[in-house]
């Protein structure tokens, strides 16, 4: 049981308190009740809506019937889902103003809506809002997420020009951006990552749309995949009528009457009605270093020790959390696997488990129906790989870019002395627990190709 | 109130265990005494001393009486003072053999000496020692310091030749320098920090006995002092008799029949008797590595948050700790008054505090009687400085170096924006809370008179 700090006079005092209205935050508060069913918690989230999974946002609700206004999508298995984890009814949400009402012993979980923490004192534990008043906690956790980065070229346009360029994270942008898409113009998608990525394949489905998609890198998910897989994923998107620009640095955007003009600085131009920006994340760490909590210097995010805590009874979870992983070493990952189990352990540990964060963390990326990889540990273009491949189901559109030989295989990312520090699977499923157990044991592996063949995988 | 963990047979409790005998560890146990009288303390120490302080082995031991036998001296002030904090006598000193009488509600502090940790399992909450047994703990300190760098050069000699090579850390070192140095021979210090410069100081008074001191730097604390102070400071030395060879980076060792021939990358060939190697310090982390708790890369030690705390229950203190800095970012430092300060803290967390460490620490260092310094902050001579110099009282000694000139003033060590980041003092005393003020405020500071003005120095 976390222990009453002293009372503050006119501050009302919540055991739990969860920053952020994410999958980290959700999922903490769901382990929380698992250990102690009566907890009192409070969830406090600057977005309107009640905790949702953002994974469809760029896969799913693309693939779908041709609206999805109640949020409601068929996963690749084709059982019907919807967005959100719990119904609005689930919570007690309530307003900033209504914050007198915090902490009168409810049933269920109170949500905080469209309210933004500003500070947090760990001395006297109260988080204060951006309305000024305090809630005193318990025990807290920072599960905030992150803001999409945006390019500087964007920053000096017209606001009618600013109109049609975006960003893309939540609920709004994904009806913003399928409003756009259904209007048969030009969208550019600056960035070669993730997001950029299977944007990129489900904007490539909305017919008579032109879909450009441009990024610094040599292909796309030059910084994860090996050289030899960026290629062919580039070469699919192409065959998926997306105009790929590749080691395309934006250097300029001219405002025109009713378009963008984009400049790179490889000479290329593009025309524009529409620009989605996926070009990484930064974490929603600012208030943090304004309180005094530690921020990773090398890779962002609040710094926390391996069982995610930053201070005596301040927790953090998620995108926004820099920890120290015993079998890697420190890291942040902005994965949902990740945010869930994560999330979990910091709720466990809020209720005092004090256990460290050991496991492994997948994630899983589609581009489109037919593709689709999963990975766990570090998968950095950085390392050296090796890759075992196998021939794939025959496909006649993907035919001329060899979509047969890079069917199904497996990638080991390598340490210098040959040890597995990460693993991704390529249209294989289901075999991150083996890559979990090798990357653990920590052996150094000279027969890839037995190491393969643990995936099913048998090199020709 | 630490809660104790599950009981393990055979395997003794102790709430309170701290592992290192030096300054941090016994700051440690004052503090836990201050707050809670009865507590049971067990302190495991490689050493076979009860805990004492380092300073005087490189200072006051060498300018005192002929003999040092009881390692009495007096201080600056002529204050007879002892090594040790406290006699023998006010510990119950057991031996690893002696384990199952640990926890039998001993008044005194229990103190196992000639023990060494190898293992730290904060899922069972248990220190394992090299004789294999283990002890259960509540609340542990790893205050393990560190072990002196030696150079490669010296790995390959015989067992003879190596009997002329030495670092110096304890009391043992000291007997046998003070030993060699009575022998009016030829003694090679090598390094110019703190330890080279205050041994080679501390030597250069032993009549008929020739010091060289060889390190790779332009001169004296290169790699701290402003280039000026360096250059003065390594004048001084030459003054005091000491031959100082600069910019020397030792390249190989050959034996001679009784004595070593020291041959440096700048062609210096230096013949000496004995050789004290002070080049650096690696902290004592090993054992903490091996057990999963996090190692700093950047700068080596046991990463712990503000509160001194690396996981739930496991803290550490003194040199061998990476810790956040609430003013200037994550740190390790290796000086007493940090070891002193960090300890207590750490302590009184132990106890149940809560607190960050807030305290800027500060350092000291003599370079014989005649000159001394402090500061604190950070005093890294890769940052831009701003000095301000008065003149000091009349020595002919030291005439023709520009005594006067540097006889007295201060250094700040300044960001980018001309924040003050660190604060040296020169032949100036106790105006280190000063020096705090202003490092805590973060001003941007364009007016160094001004500030100098306020540590009573006053620019010609
Ligand atoms: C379109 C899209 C598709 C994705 N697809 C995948 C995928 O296929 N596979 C995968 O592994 N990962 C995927 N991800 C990544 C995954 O969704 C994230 O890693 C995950 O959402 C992180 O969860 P989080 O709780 O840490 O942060 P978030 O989900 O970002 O939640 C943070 C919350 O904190 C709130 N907040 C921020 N600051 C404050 C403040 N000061 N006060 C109050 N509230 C605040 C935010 O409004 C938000 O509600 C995808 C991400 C996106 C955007
Ligand atoms: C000669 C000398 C002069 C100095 N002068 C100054 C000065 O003038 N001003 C200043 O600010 N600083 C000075 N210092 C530095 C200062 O003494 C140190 O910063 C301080 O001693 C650090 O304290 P500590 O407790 O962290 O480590 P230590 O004092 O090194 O204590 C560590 C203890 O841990 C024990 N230990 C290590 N590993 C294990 C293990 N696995 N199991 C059990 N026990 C273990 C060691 O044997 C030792 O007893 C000086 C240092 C030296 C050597
Ligand atoms: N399947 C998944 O796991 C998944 C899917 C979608 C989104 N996400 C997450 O959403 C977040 C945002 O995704 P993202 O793709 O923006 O981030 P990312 O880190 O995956 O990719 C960043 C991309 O930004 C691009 N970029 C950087 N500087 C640029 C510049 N000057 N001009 C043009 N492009 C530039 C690069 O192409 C780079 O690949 C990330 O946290 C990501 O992990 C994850
Ligand atoms: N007054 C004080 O605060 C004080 C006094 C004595 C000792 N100490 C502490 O004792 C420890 C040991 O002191 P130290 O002086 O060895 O460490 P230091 O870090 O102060 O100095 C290291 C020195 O090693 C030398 N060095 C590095 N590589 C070398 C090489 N290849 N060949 C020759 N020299 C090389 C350099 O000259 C460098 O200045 C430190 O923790 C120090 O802080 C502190």
């Amino acid at each position: 049981r976390a222990e009453r700090p002293k009372p503050i006079k006119g501050v009302p005092f919540v055991p739990y308190v969860l920053i952020g209205g994410g999958t980290a935050s959700y999922s903490a508060m769901e382990a929380i009740r698992e250990a102690q069913p009566d907890a009192q918690i409070l969830i406090i989230s600057e977005e309107e809506f009640v905790p949702y999974q953002r994974p469809p946002l760029s896969k799913e609700l693309w693939f779908g019937e041709a609206s999805n206004k109640d949020l409601i999508f068929k996963d690749w298995q084709g059982n019907e889902r919807g967005l959100f984890y719990l119904p609005k009814e689930a919570f007690n949400i309530m307003t900033p103003d209504q914050i007198k009402l915090l902490g009168t012993n409810p049933t269920k979980v109170q949500y905080l809506a469209n309210a933004k923490v500003v500070k947090l004192n760990p001395e006297d534990q109260t988080v204060t809002l951006a309305n000024g008043s305090r809630i005193q906690y318990a025990r807290v956790l920072i599960a905030t997420g992150g803001t999409p980065k945006t390019l500087p070229a964007f920053e000096t346009l017209s606001p009618e020009a600013k109109s049609r360029v975006m960003t893309y994270r939540g609920i709004e942008d994904f009806k913003r951006l399928e409003q756009i898409a259904h209007g048969k113009k030009t969208i550019a998608v600056l960035g070669g990552g993730f997001l950029g990525s299977e944007l990129a394949v489900a904007l490539a489905g909305e017919s008579g749309t032109r879909i450009v998609q441009a990024f610094p890198e040599d292909g796309n998910m030059g910084l994860v995949f090996p050289r030899y897989l960026t290629k062919w994923t580039t070469a699919l998107l192409g065959r998926l009528g997306i105009d790929v620009k590749t080691q395309a640095d934006l250097s300029a955007v001219v405002e025109k009457d009713d378009y963008l003009e984009l400049q790179f600085n490889n000479g290329v131009t593009v025309e524009a009605d529409y620009v989605v920006q996926a070009v990484g994340l930064m974490p929603n760490q600012k208030f943090a270093e304004a309180s005094g909590l530690e921020i990773d210097a090398a890779r962002n995010g609040i710094v926390v020790n391996a069982e995610l805590e930053a201070r005596t009874n301040v927790f953090a979870a998620g995108d926004v959390t820099s920890f120290h992983d015993v079998t890697l070493g420190r890291r942040r990952v902005e994965h949902y696997d990740h945010a869930v189990m994560s999330g979990r352990l910091a709720g466990f540990n809020m209720t005092g488990a004090k256990k460290p964060y050991t496991h492994q963390s997948m994630f899983w990326s589609d581009l489109g129906p037919k593709v689709g990889y999963e990975a766990t540990g570090i998968v950095d273009a950085k390392l050296p790989t090796m890759g075992v491949w196998a021939k794939g189901p025959h496909d006649n559109l993907f035919d001329d870019i060899g979509f047969e030989e890079f069917g199904k295989g497996v990638v080991f990312y390598l340490s210098p002395e040959k040890k597995v520090l990460g693993v991704l699977t390529w249209n294989v499923f289901g075999k991150m627990d083996l890559a979990r157990k090798i990357i653990r044991e920590g052996k150094v592996h000279t027969d890839v190709d037995a190491l393969a063949k643990l995936f099913g995988i048998n090199s020709a």
